[in-house]
């Protein structure tokens, strides 16, 4: 195993400095800063040394020492991460920000080569360029990198006709954690000469090596998209609804309770509710067509038939790029609306699709019964499965005052909520990792074969222990 | 290492008989035998017992018995292989054939879980009973079998759409090399809880384990299909045609030379060749559409288009579906077609699409400076970059007494094509696998980096070597 965190001034970090170019490294305590803490506030790191190197060859050099010296490295992108697994207590921390050219961009193929420092906001503008869609879309893509959101598998809101990041990956290269540097670059839709090396990096969260390029795979451009939001009465509408409207044109299939769609729309800044009247849950859905008639003509048909079923309450299709940047904002600020809540104790799960009207009777009762009065705010994927089952405090007359009292309850409505899910078949962490969050949670519940297998794999390919040795496994 | 093969009445073959059920395993050499040669009269071998397992269970039970022995283990599918992976040479034999149980089916979720020895030919129907399309289409699918087409990662025509078939797999049940069961059977999109198990297994040619049973992804039927076959001048004009036709609708882009599409309509009962007059090319093109009338559209102004640019010289949209059917059946018969042409040798390669053109013309010339005369037929899936670039040998007078002497230039020939093949950047294994076949070139031409990698995750998996010893790593 990798030995403890090293000094600012212990050999292997002195062979660092020596080793790699000026640019490359710092020290300086203001600019290592913000890399040791995350958005939520929830993690605080500390390190010796922030590495920032140019290119893959400055990576590999880099590991290659780390691996001589036994030092453990925490590799970070656009430190977006949620649970934990980016921010280093003692370890190697090593950025790839400075790692953002996208080296090429090929629409015949639909494939482009992207360095994983780049950010998902700037993979969607080169694609664009090339009249290309990439279609990974997250409330970070601003900060997130390539790097990230593959070692993550990030998922977001098109999973339902995309898959997630993984299904959006060619092949990746990496920094091996000996420093050698695999090369698994490539635009070849069918390539059967081995395992899926490539692969094994995508969801590792940094602890078989460092993702420092990747092939993704790029589409056509749809030439038209529909959008339509639904106000509807219950969740079992909304999987019944699920299936009526599935296709090959739905791209996005979004729900909202109404207490998470009030927060929005109530408290935020230019939201505005486009029914007339509040609805239970709200629907937002996308349809890729070809044109905004054959859009009009499918949504018209789809919605006259999910109104005779009863499943509709009332709907409004967009009807210009504000109506349909609106509607989407509204589902994005969802988590900022939570904020007017009180404190929020988040879930990310999964849970076979037909199980979610079960997940959420059986959920909704088991969170109540730990805290009476406190608030399911359940939103998010239902077109894939995944749940942002967040639980937001009690109503009360003194919120801040009864909110670490709420929050330190947790752990208890994880577990609670963690027991339905295992017992409907579905996944602890949708979309947000393991990372040290739910570390021993994994080690807990998962299978024992599995977690037998996994630690093989960690195993073979790290023998020393030194990638992101705190994470996940 | 695994030991030698073993006896008929080793120890180790002794306790299988008695610890399995009298039906999972025969020693009987008529019902052994068809599994033993496969259709191309290339592979032969020899087995001391044929297990056929009814149940994971019993799977396990085999398995762990070998790893006491150490014998090694052939697991085998619908036995329609072409790289020699699935023929013992001594050692057990382990067919799924009686593992053919659909699980279940959920449209709901787009998901259908269904034992290895299923045919694709009866996922096929249980998808179509549910409304929903399995997309994987191959020759050979009333006799290959899921567990065959998972391990050898198997492509077909419809990959520029949907992929190969690791990314229609949710994940798979599967007898690791102990005898322990990994269960990653989910229907769900997201689950980052850990690596990706389940993909280990696709592709990997039973070198890590016996896939026994796998969910696999559905998709919404598409509610018409457009066919169209059009005459072109040149391999350039198909690529860029390709370019022009792409777009969320186009879910095939096949392509075939005069010569093997020749060798089907003159010879092969009821084939007919659409056309008034030959043409050097033939591409056939199937778009996804929601009606006939959009098909009809759409095509039409895909052809407009294409016409205007001089890249089509003839087109013909298919107007029933006899003509639908007569179209594919020129394609799918375009192996049987080249038996006419005497000897072939056969290549079945991937390159970057943009680099198409650039490999015929040089691996044109390369095969003609080996065997003067000799006639190239590469066709195939050229939306995926994907050429079955097969050399039929040179005409003559007494092709039967020239064929032996054309054919023992094979490994020459093989070769040439793939040193372009890896000069371009593409796979010299597109879709048939490694097997037996291709090892030996693997070990040569890939990067030591990942061959390295291949042979520790090979050895992490099977310290013994007991699964499928011969291929692959």
């Amino acid at each position: 195993m990798a030995s403890t965190p090293h000094t600012q001034d212990s050999p292997g970090i002195s062979a660092l400095k020596a080793a790699l170019p000026a640019k490359a490294w710092t020290q300086d305590p203001d600019i290592i800063a913000p890399h040791l803490t995350e958005w939520r506030d929830k993690y605080f790191g500390q390190t010796p040394i922030l590495l920032t190197p140019g290119t893959t060859d400055d990576v590999a050099t880099a590991v290659k020492i780390c691996a001589e010296h036994k030092m453990p490295i925490v590799p970070q992108g656009g430190n977006t991460g949620l649970v934990g697994g980016q921010t280093p207590q003692g370890e190697v921390l090593l950025s790839l920000k400075r790692m953002t050219r996208v080296r090429d961009v090929n629409p015949i193929a639909n494939a482009m080569t992207v360095e994983a420092g780049a950010t998902l906001h700037a993979v969607h503008e080169a694609a664009d360029a090339a009249d290309r869609k990439f279609p990974l879309t997250l409330s970070s893509q601003g900060s997130c990198t390539v790097g990230g959101v593959l070692s993550t598998n990030a998922g977001g809101n098109h999973v339902l006709k995309y898959g997630t990041t993984k299904e959006l990956v060619f092949g990746v290269e990496a920094v091996l954690p000996d420093g050698q540097i695999f090369n698994g670059l490539t635009s070849l839709r069918k390539d059967n000469t081995g395992y899926d090396l490539s692969r094994m990096f995508l969801g590792a969260e940094g602890t078989l090596g460092i993702i420092t390029a990747a092939t993704l795979k790029l589409f056509p451009k749809p030439s038209y998209i529909a959008r339509v939001m639904m106000g509807i009465a219950s969740v079992e509408d909304a999987v019944a609804l699920l299936t009526r409207l599935s296709g090959p044109s739905l791209a996005m299939f979004e729900v909202m309770p109404h207490i998470g769609f009030a927060a929005v729309v109530d408290n935020i800044e230019n939201e505005r509710d486009p029914f007339s009247e509040p609805h239970p849950w709200y629907v937002l859905t996308d349809f890729e067509v070809a044109t905004a008639e054959a859009g009009e003509a499918l949504v018209t048909a789809l919605l006259e038939d999910a109104f005779a079923a009863g499943l509709v309450r009332d709907a409004v299709l967009a009807q210009s790029d504000t109506q349909f940047l609106a509607m989407g904002s509204i589902r994005e600020h969802m988590s900022a609306g939570q904020k007017f809540l009180g404190g929020s104790i988040k879930q990310d799960i999964t849970v076979p699709i037909n199980h979610i009207p079960e997940f959420f009777a059986k959920a909704d009762a088991a969170v109540q019964s730990i805290v009476p009065g406190c608030r399911p705010v359940g939103f998010g994927h239902f077109g894939d499965g995944n749940i942002h089952y967040n639980i937001a405090q009690p109503d009360s007359d003194d919120m801040a005052a009864n909110r670490d009292a709420f929050l330190a309850r947790w752990d208890d409505i994880s577990e609670a909520v963690f027991d339905i899910v295992d017992a409907l078949g579905g996944s602890i962490s949708a979309e947000h990792g393991i990372g040290i969050m739910k570390r021993d949670t994994l080690a807990t519940r998962a299978d024992p074969v599995k977690m037998a297998l996994l630690r093989r794999v960690k195993t073979a390919m790290d023998p020393d222990g030194i990638m992101n040795p705190r994470v996940m496994v």
